[in-house]
């Protein structure tokens, strides 16, 4: 039986890639719900709803698990879908908040998110659940998505807005940075270049070495199945940028509104 | 009866605000799919579905007319709501494109808009239609909509985004651009910073003013009524950027994929 791997768009693509590679015969299905992306700036009851639809598609697929990954599902629906779903569900937050805890010498982690992400407190709980010493400086970065999926992942554009972004983490004297949004390590060049001393844990491959720990692939040929909301032209072509053109990508269409 | 206004989320406040101004007594309706946006970045097939169901909800509060306050949806799906929808419907694309023409001395007329707006040409067509001579630079602007949503319409990060897409139409030596995505006024000053010598042209405020010309507002008490598809509380205080704090906001939440 495959993995489900859903996020509100893209970003999750991400952790896809490093649970296939980490799992390379395990078969995997992802649900980008693109035709209601972003989630981050949307209120709780609102992501709560779409991501109970995104899950019960996967499951109409047959899948053993589900991955979330997507930040601000994580944080927001991942108690209530753990309690109603009848398969394994893991977030972003625990494995992400894990290693950054390992990473940090300061004691002093930052958190990047979207803004539902900031909001909920999530990260920030995980954390002080695992160290109640830590000190936690969250800043909800919401342009960051939208600088990645119009392409100015590699202009001064980006570059100024990981900036302001990053200077209240940087200001609080973090030397770990938690990018609690999938979309976010498209951007991790930029970030290196705004703060050259801090250590960046992304969020999705974190889950993914996480999933991949718990499940042992079983059968399987490593095939990949892609899911979304909207047509599917603008994802396959965008896609690339997150695999990097290494995997095949032809997804087909949902409408999730029936789920 | 009033008139409806909708949007795919906060840009249409500045054309509600301009039919406000025109036509005091005249109760209006307006709603914002603020669950669903941005539009401008979904196919045309997903506009078109959540378009229908916009209109449908706003003929349901008996409205005797509707203004499609959004670039997006004005481009793609305006003849389709025209065909079926039994009240008057009035995009923004024919009063912006009539504005255009007589504003231009040169003949040359850059348009801005969403990718989806762009796309479809539409702002190029009607142009032509008025004058075939004249000569259209078309440009997506896809990260001016989170520009301006999430607070860097006064931010260096909003001018070099401006700069961008526009050193495409000053190239081109146009004298007039229509901002054709209602969100776009809101840059207006940093557009005129990066293009001092263009002449702007506010599509949603075009809009306002033709629709106003065609209806002589009876009756009424010059009542706003603000509807949402996610939960108000963001709605309610972004809307002030749109509205310069001059009308009051309390929007009720309706679930729109039932209409």
């Amino acid at each position: 039986m495959p993995i489900g791997v859903f996020d509100s768009g893209l970003g999750g693509l991400c952790a896809l890639k490093e649970l296939h590679r980490i799992m390379p015969d395990t078969d995997l299905i992802y649900f980008g719900d693109t035709g209601r992306t972003p989630y981050g700036t949307r209120s709780p009851e609102t992501i709560m709803k779409y991501a109970g639809q995104d899950a019960r598609f996967l499951l109409s697929k047959n899948v053993s698990a589900i991955l979330i990954a997507c930040g601000t599902v994580s944080t927001v629906a991942l108690n209530a879908l753990k309690i109603s779903l009848p398969v394994p569900v893991c977030g972003v937050v625990s494995a992400a908040s894990r290693e950054a805890a390992a990473s940090t010498k300061n004691g002093k982690i930052g958190v990047m998110g979207t803004g539902a992400t900031i909001s909920s407190g999530v990260f920030e709980h995980e954390l002080k659940l695992i160290n109640s010493s830590l000190d936690v400086t969250s800043v909800a970065c919401p342009l960051l998505v939208p600088i990645v999926e119009y392409g100015f992942a590699d202009d001064e554009i980006a570059f100024l807005a990981v900036k302001r972004y990053l200077s209240q983490i940087t200001d609080a004297g973090a030397d770990t940075v938690i990018l609690g949004c999938t979309h976010f390590p498209i951007l991790r060049k930029m970030m290196e270049k705004a703060a050259p001393h801090i250590a960046f844990i992304d969020s999705g491959a974190a889950a993914a070495r996480e999933i991949a720990s718990a499940f042992s692939g079983k059968g399987g040929n490593g095939d990949i199945r892609y899911y979304v909301s909207d047509t599917p032209a603008n994802f396959n072509k965008t896609a690339k940028v997150f695999l990097g053109g290494e995997l095949e990508i032809k997804a087909e269409r949902v409408e999730i509104e029936k789920y």
